[in-house]
């Protein structure tokens, strides 16, 4: 077995674990159980990722990062559009 | 500035950005707005990193999805403990 299939597991997992979130929360426009300082670290840690993947020339790392970033943005979004109310 | 710094903030936020939601989620056993879909599409990504890492013999990895992993089978737990009432 080649192992370095876990690497391509592991990305598509981390690519696309935010979008049922985002689908859920721009939905119900529920908000009250997610946690602020998560998505805000979260959201930090997409932006540093993508801007090493820059750094270092490496397409998945800025392609995965690029749709996690998405997916938390509408997703903070929607957490201060509905606690604003 | 040496950029290599940008893995080092990723690698930050990425192992602690959980421990709020964590935190949150077993003070006010609220987890009706959290999606299941995703924390069990991040737990497999954690698995799939953690396990990615032991072949690489990387510690780094390792050691980040491990704290990961904790952090959202506390809060997957919390999904099914409170659903289930």
């Amino acid at each position: 077995m080649d192992f370095s299939i876990l690497g391509y597991i592991a990305t598509f997992f981390s690519a696309t674990s935010f979008l049922p979130q985002a689908v859920k929360t721009v939905r119900t426009k529920d908000v009250q159980s997610l946690s602020l300082i998560t998505y805000i670290f979260l959201l930090s840690a997409s932006v540093s990722w993508f801007s090493y993947g820059v750094y270092l020339g490496d397409i998945p790392l800025m392609a995965t990062n690029t749709l996690t970033s998405t997916f938390q943005i509408i997703i903070l979004f929607m957490m201060f559009k509905e606690k604003a109310k």
